[in-house]
């Protein structure tokens, strides 16, 4: 555990150790840029490239994603975020000062322009009691899932930083003996997962690889439709049940951060094929919780995912795509054995059949319009391992937009 | 039926009533630029802009592809597409001449740097046949397909340009009586779409207002491997199984160029909900044909498609989502009723039980190493009406690529 001479909360999730990356507006011009995070302030990289303080090239700073710093190829993101460590555990340095700046200060955006979007469906307790709800009565894996790290796309444009509002879906919903009808969605859920992000690009990546491509991390909702999506998803999957919103953390954590946390996976059985086995270790010791309306409703830890985000790397581009700088990769939903374990509302209250009790008495099966999700999670944070917090991925639900216009009737 | 003084042979897909826009490389500096086509010459507008022979700004047309003209606001795209007309059929201008070159002086980059790219399921008899092969013994149509246009989402980042060879997948694949294992796809197949591109952003967009959104379209070979889909489809959809690769034709045929050929289109049963209903004609009278190593293997019409591409916008984007400029939108595959009509091999074969045989001899379930498919497609061209055409979306199969480093064993 390191002291810098910017003072940090015990309980920070971002101590010097862990310093992420993401983009914030309201220093110097008006302009988005890169910056890093420490405890409650931000540090804007352009002053210091200004000031001569740091070796990165400017155009990699200020800018308004970290989509170029991701490209680069010259290790710059990593010696800067070095060299600011240095800056931060050395001596006070007034030259330094006017780069740092109060988190309530600025406002922080969304850090990466995502690509691709590829989401999983990798946690065995996660696919076990969603197979146990949507198929009764029959095997709640199907043939495959033990196989690869089953995936499909999500909307790359719908990915919004936390604290973002989220607008109820509407949908074509079947209505009990009558047409399905445009409604807005009554089953609303949550989705607690962790997102990868892509650097370097590549292709044909084996696992043990994955540090050469993987960036870091962020948290992510993946908020769902249940009902839009129960009626459309066959044959070809999801699709405007989870393509309206999906949130992420606006601190993209380092891998280099991560890195003292990985740890093994689970076993598996039956062995993968080769293309889909590691040596190195790739889960990763990150605990994560889930907040409704300020009160948690649940709390589990990613290591106990059945695929590795290593594995899903080598697995999306086994077949020749192409992961590039900024692409997304979600883990899916992180629940694990224990009720109180489970990611999603749907599993939580048992497709609403046993709705949670808040403290103020009120039931939930699914969100109601007013509900603000709060997901957290980090690694580490018992003395001497530094806690590498992700921050939190926040949003409120508000209410259905009435269609702009009407719509005429034939 | 309109004459420029460029000559433009009598079966060109591009005479000046067309002009779609591409990207190019290849005329004054090295960089990308946009470009239009008129018969066999591409007119460099760049050249144009510096000569202040057309009114468009800079930045729009000297970049790396037409997203930004997609996203202008000012209306430059169908200006600059007028004026360039009036000049090309005006009397001959030595001052145009320079912007002028043959096209196969030049190459043809992708178009665009799609956004988001979804797919489509939205041709009745398609929807049909895959159900009769994939689901043997049930109903072929799922109860959700003719109240909404399903889709999915693919893989933006493997959108290629015609003439890019498509390397053969490999994917996981059942093996009889044994382990599932890596392997090359033994299932390659093709599928006949036609790409939207989107041009000003929206959300909750009526059908009726499809082209105030959508700038122009593409023809889409949506490759596909269907051993590896087969394995890996459920339930999330497809996901390796096409996103290796999906092939674009190099010129965006604006949607003023294609509104002579919008036409009513098939009745729809049941109606649909309000939502998806429009007033205007939104089906368009296409000729589409799949020819292999140089034989027109099949041969349809894009106005029997189901849905239109006005009903495929309204329902990606009911639930908030954002159409994006330069996000595509796939047709889905386009098949006829007759057999010759069908647009995929797994059709036209009935999946492999009646393979095609070729004008040499050799017989095609799927595709072989080595084949090369190309799609073309156009509106018009019986006198008075001009024909708007697509020119090619061209692919060749090269073999597997055997993975570039040996995955060791536990």
């Amino acid at each position: 555990m390191t002291t810098s001479w910017i003072p940090v909360p015990a309980e920070s999730d971002f101590p010097v150790e862990n310093l992420p990356f993401g983009i914030v507006r309201g220093v110097g011009d008006a302009a988005p840029r890169v910056a890093l995070r420490i405890g409650n302030h931000v540090v804007d990289l352009a002053a210091l490239v200004e000031r001569r303080l740091v070796d990165v090239p400017p155009e990699l700073v200020a800018a308004p994603t970290l989509n170029a710093l991701l490209a680069d190829e010259g290790g710059h993101a990593g010696r800067v975020r070095g060299q600011v460590a240095e800056l931060l555990t050395s001596t006070p340095d007034a030259r330094v000062e006017p780069a740092i700046h109060p988190v309530e200060s600025v406002a922080c955006l969304l850090p990466i322009h995502p690509g691709d979007f590829v989401d999983h469906y990798s946690s065995l307790d996660h696919a076990t009691n969603l197979g146990r709800l949507l198929r009764p009565g029959s095997e709640p894996l199907l043939p495959n899932w033990r196989r690869l790290p089953v995936g499909y796309h999500g909307r790359s444009g719908s990915v919004i930083v936390s604290g973002t509002d989220v607008v109820r879906p509407e949908g074509l919903l079947p209505c009990d003996g009558s047409e399905p009808a445009l409604a807005p969605s009554a089953a609303l859920d949550i989705e607690l997962e962790v997102g990868f992000v892509v650097g370097a690009p590549g292709t044909r990546i084996a696992p043990d690889d994955a540090a050469d491509h993987i960036f870091g991390a962020v948290l992510l909702n993946d908020w769902s439709a249940r009902d839009i999506q129960a009626y459309e998803y066959q044959p070809l999957g999801p699709n405007l049940g989870k393509s309206f919103a999906t949130t992420v953390s606006p601190w993209v954590v380092t891998l280099d951060a991560l890195r003292p946390y990985l740890v093994p996976p689970p076993p598996q059985d039956p062995e993968p094929d080769p293309y889909l086995r590691a040596e190195r270790p790739w889960a990763l010791d990150l605990q994560l919780e889930i907040w409704l309306n300020g009160e948690r409703v649940s709390a589990t830890n990613f290591r106990t995912m059945y695929w590795t985000f290593a594995q899903q790397l080598a697995h999306m581009t086994v077949n020749g795509a192409v992961a590039r700088p900024g692409d997304l990769i979600g883990s899916g939903t992180v629940s694990g054995p224990a009720r109180a374990e489970r990611g999603s509302l749907i599993e939580l209250t048992w497709q609403g059949a046993d709705p949670l009790t808040l403290a103020d008495g009120s039931h939930r099966a699914f969100l109601l319009d007013g509900d603000t999700v709060a997901l957290h999670g980090w690694c580490g944070g018992a003395p001497p391992r530094p806690r590498i917090g992700f921050g939190a991925a926040v949003g409120t639900i508000v209410p259905a937009i009435p269609r702009a216009r009407p719509i005429h009737d034939r």
